[in-house]
Order: structure tokens, then C-alpha cells, then sequence
């Protein structure tokens, strides 16, 4: 049994306004061109060619792949919560597209702590999280929905 | 020069209440321990096992996973407008998880049209898509906002 404080939150340990911090991911062109050819083909994505052409002006990010890297540095270190990360929904907005070799990082803000309706283990989470470029430019905004986990509760299927 | 009309769509064929239907994909375990361990990297969309455990009651995908598939079904069939898909925002909700072997597909309807504030070559549009599974299961609604392209107008930064 180890003695060392659990670092990771839980429901009880949030509040209005406590905000975090994640590391930082770099993005290059390669990574935007394969997520693209995956999910969302289309050639202001995939050739930077076409993309100076494009309402982008130049190679941009897929918007859903800026979205899946704000997910990755959520988890990995921008939002600590025992349980896991476990979304109900989301709101995004992208004011300005990645783009090859932004290094992104997630400033999250908790916004408001619910009950869950049917469940006693849980609550409802909604956060908010700005992913900035290198630049400090705003990339996307979210709003996320989570369920997060009581102390000494374990989140299984009810 | 061909003769063939242009089977895409630009902002004067758009009305309110249209619908649209995409092809479809199917989703197996590797794809899913895949995109995972790139954006979502928790044991409940990595490992069968820890997921029987959670409130997923087995493998579940990331629900950044279940839109990126989404996104890929409606740039491929679901939404065949002219100019593509350029996405300004997104709401999104995941009512259940997409499971090892779905076969997706989503259906589309416009929702509302206004002008672009800033331009005349394009227009704002939002429409509302359900993504479902074999079953007419609904794993994720979502509302979206796009920009589109008047007829005749190339979508080159403005």
C-alpha cells in the first residue's frame, strides 16, 4: 500500500474557477497530412499547395485534429482527474487554424460542478480550455462535459 | 470544358430542412487502440479488459474518434458541398460509445443559413447530423457550423 497522496482529483477536490495547465505537443506536417488522410481529406489539409489557394492560406490543421490533440493534452497532464476523462459533450470553436509546426499547449478552467442525476459516485464537470499556438494564438476553444468520480467510488457501468 | 453539372453543392442550393445521408464505416478494435493511444490514451479505449471495469462496461472509442469518423463520412458522402467542409465550430454529444465492429453512418440536415458578415463569396451554415450505428443506435449528435461557397465564387483568404 503506498503512502504517497493520490495526485489525481476527484469530484470533491474541484472548484469554480480552479484552473490547470497542460504540457506542450508539437504539431508537424507529416502528422497534419496522415490525421487528414484518416479522417477529414480534403486538400487545404493534405497539400500545401492546394492550401495557399484555400480560405486558409496555406496548410491548416483539420479542426477535428486540433480537437483530438486538446483531448491528448487534457489526459496526459492538463486535466488530472481520478476516473479518467470521460466526456458527455463538447462545444469547439477554432479561430485560427494549427498549422505545420505549432507547438500547442491547454489552459482549462473548471466552470460548474453538478450532481449527476441518477448516480451517487459521480458528478457533472463543465470545463472550459483555451489550446494556444506558440504564439499565444487561440486555436481552439472547448467546452467540455464530464462525468468525474467521487472519492472512494470506482466509475463503473450503473 | 465538361458538360457534366457539378455535383456539388454551393450556397444558393441550400434550404432549410434538407437532408443528406453519408456512405459508411466500419470500426474495429484496432482502429480504436489505435486513435487511442495517439489522442485518448486511457485504459477504457486501449485495453478490453480495464474497460469492463469502467463505466463503459467494455472497449468503447474515444468520443474524439467517434468525430473524426463522423467528419470523414461527411466529407466523403454526407455533405457533398462545393469548396468542402470548412468548420468554424462544433457541438457535440455522445449519448453511447461506438463499440469494436459498428458500422457507422450519419444523416444530415441543414438547419439554418445566414450571410457571412465580412464576405460576399460565402455564406454561414449550420446543420445538425445524427451518426448512428448498425443497430440505429445514436453514438453522437452533432451541430456544426460551416462556411459555403456562393456559386461561381472561388474560397481564397479574404
Amino acid at each position: 500500500m503506498s503512502t504517497e497522496p493520490d495526485p489525481r482529483l476527484y469530484l470533491e477536490d474541484l472548484y469554480i474557477g480552479q484552473s490547470f495547465n497542460s504540457g506542450t505537443y508539437q504539431v508537424d506536417e507529416d502528422a497534419i497530412k496522415a490525421f487528414a488522410s484518416a479522417f477529414d481529406p480534403q486538400p487545404f489539409h493534405l497539400d500545401a499547395e492546394a492550401a495557399k489557394r484555400s480560405l486558409f492560406g496555406g496548410l491548416a490543421a483539420s479542426g477535428m485534429h486540433t480537437a483530438a490533440i486538446t483531448m491528448r493534452l487534457l489526459v496526459e497532464s492538463g486535466l488530472p482527474l481520478a476516473g479518467g476523462l470521460v466526456g458527455m459533450g463538447a462545444e469547439l470553436a477554432w479561430p485560427r487554424p494549427t498549422r505545420p509546426g505549432d507547438i500547442l499547449r491547454v489552459t482549462s478552467k473548471i466552470r460548474d460542478i453538478n450532481p449527476f442525476p441518477s448516480r451517487r459516485d459521480c458528478g457533472f464537470v463543465t470545463f472550459f480550455s483555451e489550446t494556444r499556438n506558440q504564439h499565444r494564438g487561440i486555436v481552439q476553444f472547448l467546452t467540455g462535459k464530464l462525468v468525474v468520480l467521487r472519492r472512494g467510488e470506482a466509475l463503473v457501468r450503473g
